[in-house]
């Protein structure tokens, strides 16, 4: 473990940030580790994570919640309120890949699946074209 | 775009389900594109795909609200409701990806960096051990 | 204050619907017996409320999260619409007052002691008036 | 205005806080106050409102978040424990009204309204009884 941990990180690190492709596995099993070594196993029952998830979301909200409508690319937000919004973000995340880890589910492969029957109830609708998606 | 989406299809159908490692990056340009071709964009603003996370929180919550304590693995849940969990975990995952994308943000590079924090934060207490965590 | 109660009660029942002034104690002691009656104590523990709320709260949300920006009166929507929203913060409202109720709180009068609380958290900023508000 | 929010504030310190029977539209004509009174309507519209709302709830999911299964009244809360709830349980309440009055709706009402449906959706299975329930 600690080995492919170190292996993770070296390449984490060499690669630089913007070109990782994080995978959902690596975050669980990152997270199955962080949570082993400080003996909080017994906290992660799937009904206490669902619960930290939702008090992540509502952290997430309250970034949004005075600010009416905004716009794509968040304009005219300073670095500290984005690098704000990647942690809650990021928590939500984090909260959801080890729920879905501890009630022995595959999130990645869960959400292609549903990415799948998600092309499927929601047709794409070709005007006078012969093909406009990949989907159908 | 269709090639690339295409190798992507063809290595998820051979390569089986349960070995793939699905990528936030991968998701992310998937969703982009679902909703290009349906016309969706406009729709995608920041805090109405908020709004449709908490949407789906709640639809997952759902699934959790009568059942008293639940253990980890789901011991005696059915394959239908194991189904169902995956969809809205999913659900949730998903409209999550696309928020970030529409922020503008790299939500793996985020997590990755979170995790970082959260080991900072709650550094492993280490007992009689002389290094039980990598973490330190 | 039986009174006051039995006026009140007196008033909703002869006058109809729009005069009523509807206490949270009334709710709480409906719903209290609304789940006894159907056997459903037993479910009713605080965790499961409160997954049933966070449910209801998604409920809310899905109404408003494609709209983009919501004008106060909710201009151009529809009776239909305006009733599935009271239907929704209904529905959040009666697990609110129920979590409490099977908590052992009195949240009519909570309500009133937090809004004291943010009185003084957050007083009223007076500028070139002898007295603006009530609340200092 | 002010002489009923003093009238309505004497009543509540004279007869004491647990006796009180505080109506959703007392709650809702003071935080309208509330909020006139500090330059804050601009802010209050539905979905920034929503989303405080939504910050709220998860505030209130934290409370409860690694307890694992909470029994009815809180056994083993200190008092401090109760208060907070109370303060976050209130707040989301406040929220909520806050949230319906500016959406031009009565949610005592639409509260009474929503018992009545749930009364005809769910009805009470008599056994053996000749009249259990009162809602039938």
């Amino acid at each position: 473990m600690r080995n492919q941990r170190g292996e993770m990180e070296n390449s984490y690190d060499s690669m630089g940030s913007k070109s990782k492709d994080v995978s959902l596995k690596d975050l669980s099993i990152r997270l199955a580790e962080f949570a082993q070594v400080r003996g909080w196993d017994e906290y992660h029952s799937p009904r206490n994570l669902l619960l930290a998830l939702v008090g992540e979301v509502g952290e997430l909200s309250e970034i949004f919640q005075w600010k009416g409508e905004v716009g794509k690319g968040l304009p005219n937000w300073s670095a500290d309120e984005k690098e704000h919004l990647e942690d809650e973000l990021s928590d939500v995340l984090l909260y959801l890949v080890r729920l879905a880890d501890v009630c022995g589910l595959d999130l990645g492969q869960a959400a292609l699946t549903k990415i799948i029957k998600n092309a499927r109830k929601y047709p794409v609708v070709v005007m006078n074209q012969k093909s406009k998606s990949t989907y159908n």
